[in-house]
């Protein structure tokens, strides 16, 4: 049985359908966001990644040097700072972690690859900032779940030392929407339909094939890329996309964490604050990252 | 690249084939077991679980009622509490909690389902011993896995409350061995080929269907079983047993923790005196029971 929080959320939810404007769209995640109160003990500090409008947090918790590069969910079309503010500064005081958000372009104005330069450059800018690749989780939601994966998989390529792990929630790392579950969960999911998830392809994709590594990183070879932890949760249209990304990645020999949390939707650490499994998941997602990044 | 230790296991099982004698079979297993000196803090005691040989074993580390219910591998035919017992009681100490192993009867004297009721008779053993269910980690290896898997069915089935939580590690739970892993992986697994597991799996069913839920309990309805942690080698040819059960068991809305750990072999943990990954694996399933089992 659901516990009664996630069930007050999709009471919510269904009380205030999707908007088909792209700008309401927007609106509306951003609005999401900035109606979590921020704790008042996090520091919030604006940045430039060579040209990439980013932001840190940190909390009293995070110590020494390491860092939290997120990249948030939406789609590829829609999701800010704003919208992921409250979650990513939680998630960086879980791993005793400073975190560093990327406001990455977004389709349908600026399509793939631009999303994938400026998570790149955000990762260079962290390296030439004088921090260890071994001090830092590459992390992202849904869409910047595969974001993250495609900028390790173009790190690794470029020859670029990778972050000491990766952390990925709700990933979407399957375009081409092969997935089981995408149908057989898609009376529970009340964020992500096949029609919803083929638009916001479509869009971002702009003409390039679905099944490319770099949109689609399940199909491509994940071999040495760093200790991975993916959490979904079993009311999602993607959980198959989670559980083939553990299958694939494990069978090329990377450590590999898959948490399946019973009847959380798509992207539940956004409600943490009135989630209890969404608390439970970030405490899990730090301590992974704290142990990853041999943090104290 | 595999570590180092994990190579010196796998040249000591190259230079010491399986024999292909049944009673020397066991007699190795339990060798390897008993080659391993029991740290002088293990207190172990012998036990009766109603007419089944066990044992208790605990550390300075136990706290409070917690036990971890153990059932041993060895494909159903091999195996007992002597070739276990230095693994399960560091289990033990992982967890802070006692340990209870079962010496469960084995095939082909003994086949289907007489391990089963052996396991049913561990766990309500337990319970008339006035253990709540809640505080039983119901565990075991390879077909103790699959065993424990089978157990759960069993008391969800006949209605007896069931233990907190599972710890599943390198489980067998499709003696139908339809994992693509079981010839992908056969090159690099040095304990289990396609042609062994088949002649356990002859040994066990006796005529009993290989895809029945209490023998490959991949294929049963998983819905309403506890959280379950499944930790499995990505060179072991077992590695999708552990991959799908995830798949079907986090579809079920059950809580998933799966586990693939980067060239480790089936079992590992058995050499964890000598194995890094071992001792590390260990400490992961221990702070899933503690949690699961709400051990202070």
């Amino acid at each position: 049985m659901a516990p009664d929080d996630i069930d007050v959320i999709r009471a919510r939810l269904a009380a205030h359908p999707r908007p088909a404007d792209l700008a309401e769209r927007r609106a509306r995640i951003d609005g999401l966001g900035a109606g979590y109160a921020l704790p008042p003990d996090v520091v919030v500090e604006p940045a430039d990644a060579d040209g990439v409008t980013a932001e840190w947090t940190r909390t009293p918790a995070a110590e020494g040097d390491a860092v939290i590069l997120f990249l948030h969910g939406g789609g590829y079309v829609s999701g800010s700072l704003t919208s992921h503010r409250h979650m990513v500064a939680q998630a960086g005081r879980a791993a005793r972690a400073r975190t560093f958000a990327l406001d990455y372009r977004l389709a349908p104005e600026h399509p793939f690859p631009a999303a994938l330069e400026d998570a790149l450059a955000g990762y260079r800018f962290l390296l030439a900032s004088g921090i260890a690749p071994a001090r830092i989780a590459l992390a992202g939601e849904s869409a910047g779940g595969g974001l993250a994966l495609a900028t390790a998989l173009s790190l690794r390529a470029a020859g670029v030392p990778l972050p000491g792990c990766l952390w990925l929630s709700s990933p979407w790392v399957d375009l081409a929407l092969m997935g089981a579950s995408m149908d057989a969960k898609a009376a529970v999911d009340p964020l992500l339909s096949r029609a919803y998830l083929s638009e916001l392809a479509g869009l971002y994709l702009n003409g390039a094939d679905a099944r490319g590594p770099l949109v689609s990183p399940l199909g491509a070879d994940l071999a040495g890329l760093p200790p991975m932890l993916i959490q979904v949760g079993s009311a999602e249209t993607l959980l198959d996309d989670s559980v083939r990304l553990a299958a694939v990645a494990g069978a090329a020999d990377v450590a590999v964490q898959l948490e399946i949390w019973p009847h959380m939707i798509h992207a539940w650490h956004l409600f943490y604050p009135e989630v209890a499994d969404g608390r439970h998941s970030l405490a899990s997602a730090g301590a992974f990252v704290a142990r990853r990044l041999g943090a104290r």
